[in-house]
């Protein structure tokens, strides 16, 4: 089998011009706050030209069917030509003169992790401000269309698990597939943020402030146009709309979809969603009762900031209303587990996800009693249906695979001098596209403390994390290159 | 299928007997030493006592055959009862007088894990301290039982792997084989502690501080007659002799024997062997690079003190020679990462093992290979021989399990409210059967500031970590209790 290239090149090349359309859009808020539209008006000129001259170059005798095969290095080459376009409005800006940190901070927002090396956020212009939250809204798109349509067909870490849920999709072609699909979820991801802007303006934020925070809690991005992140607004309204909107971004979007048609009944028959819902829950209700009895404030604010930080992190978001890591040595530990969760599959949530936790708790239970009886078929049921063995084993496969680039994660890391906890904490939250992390990378810090070496391993590990690993890491297998 | 208890507990009085009668050989010593034989003589008294009423109550008409799911009682219940049991020297004694505290270092003996809570080792007298580097030889005794003849009948997690290798081993009865298999290791077991012994006369150790040493060297368990560990001994030879012996300690034992028959061709095609091999080579001398270019003495002694720490982790001893934890953040690191190797498959090591490594690594690439061609099957192999399905299967269940009780296990210790490093690292520490952890549990600190809750929860790591895993969990399951 060989590979499309001219085809592969000749959609990267659209997804450039796209990229470089989505930078006009921040023209408006740069005229309106009288900053100069140079820097993002040449940044968009060289990305549309960039693309068009590719595109131009591959259009010929173009095969319009894109091979399985060919869909890995589409999606990995994808994320990484949006984010070396996603440089230029901060090259050329200034505002991030240095690469590395640019790109850094670009692949962080496609990646919707959210771990940013500016030390004063608000100092930069509110048009380059508008292109950071939405190179996050961008990268959220992106994944809806590569969960609901993409993965499922390279059949990568089990997530075909929840497609059979989707509601009308056959498992055919690729490309109807993804207009369908996408369209629908496309709508409510949209419909959304636009909702949650206004529920902000309504709690007294600014437009600006109120649409970029839209745009980055629908991605479970969590860039803040605030140094102090969301803990920059006193408002417990303000607190509650984004914690809905974060939990929202995290819930499966066919799950709200059936919500939005009425069907609850199926929605609280999924099983992702209850455990969901319940971790979220007790996780929360737990830190509160630690937070509260350690005094700070009453019970209300101990809850309402145990249950943002829980959903912060469950969703990998990443906002802050509190430094989670200054509550007590316990609390800390539960947040570093929690990094490990990941929202639900077929959100824009990144990370291992509660489906298979949910699959690797019960096949553990099962593993038992097939020990018990060698001989017996014993299958793990999720949503009262039968799971094949192929897929569990892909999904423990999946985890085994995360939790191995974790500790290569932080051997690297520690290898440029960092402490342990800071190490710990910066691999699992960029792995699994967070934000903050722990020590020196925590909740009121930022990684521009992080060595050159270190940010390219992390930013590595943000694009392994998002693509669901196999994505990116089958370009480093060699069966992958060979012509069969 | 019904539990045959009688039997269970017939069994179980056998080996409460032996342990009394262990006791007895710790006599010479409190007589050399002129101290009081009363305490030893009492708990052997007991220990018997306890054994030969138990006996005697269920010797009649017994079933003599050991049914598979007996097995999981009978080994859990064995360790349990040998800990019990082994606490009376330090309890009459006086020497540890609290009972958490006494169980929690006789579980560690016989789990050869040797993490201790006494703070001044060298203040107890011979006899007892000779008994409690008898409970971790005892416990190497049955860990070789258990790996060889036991585990692969129960099926737990691919300990099958290694068997297939062990000579004139057939899959028949239980019984048999435990004869034939243990009484060849053992001689091998035996015979290098009194080897060893010699040699660590030969470099200037008394013959009782040879002598214990060799026992907890050679059940990778770790514990020292001296507070400073092997550090307090300043010679060159004793350290290279207890690098080489915890070496060979942690070698599966048919390898060994191989070995000393002249079949070095089978010993270096075993890819676990190799494995293990390289990994210590390779990171001892990572690590010296580090410890020698941050200054500290000359190369010898660098590379020296590299060695003995990471052969002492890997292998799941614990001896200390040198403060891995005052190094550098990156070595700390490296060496919490080693805490999650383990070494061989059918040695006394604890922890996850080199061998479900091996095999977990080559699944990960293969696993890739898969997504590319769903419809064929693509076995591993290891030694050149296809792994089934079901064993593959069964390690990458164990492992998610080892990473699961670490989880829980760090959820559960931080509650007592210990630093964050402290908790990852006794936890790791405790269920890979090693000794020493990270911050407060440290290699120059011990476990006498842990809670009582918290040594209660890590004395059923170590239990769990030695047991691998699914002998003890399988107890918790509602499937094993159910009549069929």
């Amino acid at each position: 089998m060989r590979f499309n290239f001219r085809l592969i090149l000749n959609l990267l090349s659209v997804l450039v011009m796209i990229n470089g359309a989505f930078m006009l859009l921040c023209l408006p808020f740069s005229l309106y706050y009288r900053e100069s539209v140079t820097p993002l008006t040449i940044s968009a000129g060289v990305a549309v030209a960039i693309g068009a001259i590719t595109w131009f170059l591959t259009r010929k005798n173009l095969v319009t069917e894109l091979k399985k095969k060919d869909g890995y290095l589409v999606v990995t080459l994808g994320w990484l030509s949006m984010s070396l376009v996603g440089t230029l409005p901060y090259l050329i800006s200034g505002t991030i003169p240095d690469f590395t940190n640019a790109f850094f901070e670009t692949i962080s927002g496609f990646t919707t992790t959210g771990a940013t090396i500016l030390t004063d956020i608000e100092a930069l212009p509110k048009g380059i401000l508008f292109w950071r939250s939405l190179t996050q809204w961008i990268g959220g798109m992106g994944i809806i269309v590569l969960a609901v349509a993409i993965l499922p067909i390279l059949g990568i870490g089990g997530m075909q698990l929840f497609v059979a849920e989707a509601p009308g999709i056959s498992p055919d072609k690729l490309k109807p597939r993804i207009k369908e699909t996408a369209k629908r979820l496309w709508i409510i991801y949209l419909g959304l943020t636009l909702l949650e802007t206004l529920l902000l303006m309504a709690g007294g934020m600014t437009f600006f402030d109120a649409i970029n925070h839209a745009l980055t809690t629908m991605a479970t991005g969590g860039f803040s146009t605030k140094n102090a992140s969301v803990a920059y607004y006193n408002s417990p309204f303000i607190h509650y709309v984004i914690i809905i909107f974060m939990f929202l971004a995290g819930t499966n979007f066919t799950i709200t979809y059936f919500a939005l048609k009425g069907k609850f009944v199926q929605v609280w028959k999924n099983e992702e969603f209850r455990n969901y819902l319940f971790l979220t829950v007790i996780v929360s209700l737990v830190i509160s009762i630690f937070v509260f009895s350690a005094d700070w404030e009453g019970f209300e604010k101990s809850f309402r900031d145990s249950l943002f930080q829980v959903v912060s992190v469950i969703t990998t978001t990443g906002y802050i209303t509190a430094d989670y890591t200054a509550w007590t040595p316990f609390v800390t530990v539960i947040f570093f587990l929690l990094m490990f969760s990941g929202g639900s599959a077929g959100s824009t949530a990144g990370g291992i996800k509660i489906v298979r936790h949910t699959l690797l708790f019960k096949n553990s239970l099962l593993e038992m009693k097939r020990q018990l009886h060698p001989s017996a078929v014993i299958p793990v049921r999720l949503n009262e249906a039968a799971v094949s063995r192929d897929i569990t084993y892909n999904v423990l496969a999946f985890i085994m695979i995360y939790l191995s680039a974790y500790g290569i994660g932080i051997f690297l890391i520690s290898f440029t001098g960092v402490s342990m906890d800071t190490a710990l904490g910066a691999v699992a939250t960029c792995l699994g596209n967070i934000g903050p992390g722990l020590g020196e990378v925590g909740p009121v810090d930022n990684f521009s403390g992080i060595t050159p070496f270190g940010k390219w391993v992390l930013a590595f590990l943000m694009l392994m994390g998002r693509l669901e690993l196999f994505t990116v890491l089958m370009l480093f297998n060699i069966h992958y290159w060979k012509r069969y």
